[in-house]
């Protein structure tokens, strides 16, 4: 199994997935700045490693911290908190993770400092654990909505590198497979970070799972020639009103999918789940620097001083999202009604 | 203005579009295989320049041919023809310059041997002398389609380097500029050979037009957010029904502009309208090496063995295309009436 992140004496050890897959090298972050540089450079990606990752930060931080009393040690929580929170705006669960770190410090306060210290690394290190059986049940819920047999297309990853293991749209193909479906997977290969080809197809052909990589603009010509018979997406963040941001060209590929009449999926932790942002408009996108888009491995491949977008995200409206797929069970549209149920049945049960 | 590709006594020579846009190299090419190598390995491209390549190839070979008589002459031609119409199989305009060539041949075949020879190299550089007057007949046609002010997404590079000059959907964009329209120009980067930020990028920015890349999963939400205003691209090969092969990535954006509600134009010149093809389900799409999607500036990005696919082009079927603009004047559908009526008028004409 892939360790994505990994909670170490020495601090948050990284498999760092800028070098992949040419290069398998792990990279340990030894205070919480360097675990905000490695979310801030990509080293560590996709929503549900970042939430993760943020909690270890937030502990390796406190661990570390000089503070003899808990104002202070508050205090210089609210700074790590801050310099992590900074990072990356757009997946919520960066905010989710650091506000359940917060909440746990609170809970502990009246302890002495090395409980508290104690207690903080034990809750991260839960929220790892979490993650996985979270990605785990996704997978048996979501494999029965995946095709029998037949191409299933997914876009950046969302898959064991995403995540602390399994992976979220990657885990329900897992699982499809897992319970004998013959599934093909069609890996976007996501310019301009290259998630899909560098990533997705690293991980699934380390699982033996058939994996073909197309650049994003082929995803409609294979839809066309019946090649693909689902679409399955993680998520970076999921508004109240079922509205998903996600790696831009998510929206495209759920637009081309419509017009094919191929379900499109959206599979995510419950902790990407925003219900206090109420549509996709109001979810801030993270803007990239223009080289990721202009050079290719160094090598520059557009003309000097070009203007360049380069939003890391795009929003697709409810209407093209056949089902999410969380840990809690899948919600369908209207999605304001279902993700509400959702939330109130975790409470209820 | 850029030198696309130009005859000259000692062969044919190219701006080596492999190599922009932080160089500007001209290759020149010495015999007829190397003019069909430079088509193969893309140093020259778009439809309408591998067109007139194809010619220039076919008149140096006949230049330098040692036959001393009619038939030895023709079964040379024909055999220089059979490794130029080797090279790519889906740009009809390769097919077609051949066979006007042949048609030149034959209509010479009484003269001396030289003769035929400098009519056959005239033939040439008639047709690079038509293809600019086609593209600007195109731009004084496709101009009033344009909007009178904001954005324009074109996708791969159908602008002067993929012609002789002026271009076709770029040439309608120079003229609608030229008319006084505001245009700023959105280019799909166009993976995986990157035409759209490579050499769009720059012979727009030559021209001093605002252009902005982006990646081709980026189109959607540019869109969305209403930032543009009109499609327009150039083709490959155009079918009698008006479906049109085009650089691969060009069905999505036809969907995505239909779905915005966005005009998608297709500007070609009437060399590319194949009237022998009944739909787009007969054109041929050639598939190109993986390698192009594996490795990024000779880095590897995917991982070892993983399959690709890479076709170099798709269809869009007709119901997508808003008008054709063509030298002879614009078809709106039902194409196969309104193609079927440009080519009764340029014979009745």
């Amino acid at each position: 199994m892939i360790k994505t992140l990994e909670w170490t004496d020495e601090g948050v050890r990284f498999i760092d997935q800028t070098r992949l897959p040419t290069e398998e090298v792990y990279v340990l972050s030894r205070t919480y700045r360097e675990v905000a540089d490695a979310i801030r450079t990509m080293i560590v990606r996709g929503a549900p490693a970042i939430g993760v990752a943020a909690a270890m930060g937030v502990a390796l931080g406190v661990k570390q911290s000089t503070a003899t009393d808990i104002n202070a040690l508050r205090s210089e929580f609210d700074q790590i908190a801050k310099t992590i929170g900074e990072t990356r705006p757009t997946a919520v669960n960066l905010f989710w993770a650091i506000r359940r770190m917060k909440e746990k410090l609170q809970a502990l306060s009246a302890m002495p400092l090395p409980q508290i210290k104690a207690g903080l690394v034990r809750e991260a290190q839960q929220m790892l654990v979490e993650d996985i059986a979270a990605n785990e049940a996704m997978g048996r819920h979501g494999a029965t909505l995946m095709p029998s047999s037949g191409g299933v297309l997914t876009h950046c990853n969302a898959g064991a590198l995403a995540t602390c293991g399994y992976g979220t749209a990657l885990g329900v193909i897992r699982a499809a497979i897992g319970s004998g479906k013959q599934i093909h997977v069609f890996a976007d290969e996501t310019r301009p970070f290259l998630q899909g080809s560098r990533l997705t197809a690293w991980e699934l052909m380390k699982d033996g799972i058939p994996t073909t990589v197309i650049a994003d603009n082929m995803a409609g010509a294979m839809m066309r020639q019946g090649k693909i018979k689902a679409v399955v997406v993680g998520a970076d963040r999921i508004a109240a009103n079922g509205d998903v941001a996600n790696k831009i060209g998510t929206y495209s590929v759920a637009v081309l999918a419509r017009e094919h009449g191929i379900p499109f999926y959206v599979a995510a932790p419950w902790s990407t789940v925003d219900l206090n942002t109420p549509t996709g408009e109001q979810i801030p996108i993270e803007q990239r620097s223009a080289r990721e888009v202009t050079h290719h491995a160094g090598k520059q491949v557009a003309p000097d001083g070009v203007n360049v977008e380069n939003p890391a995200f795009d929003v697709t409206p409810n209407k093209y999202v056949a089902a999410i797929i969380t840990e809690r069970g899948i919600a369908r549209a209207p999605y304001l009604e279902s993700l509400q149920e959702l939330e109130g049945a975790a409470v209820a049960g």
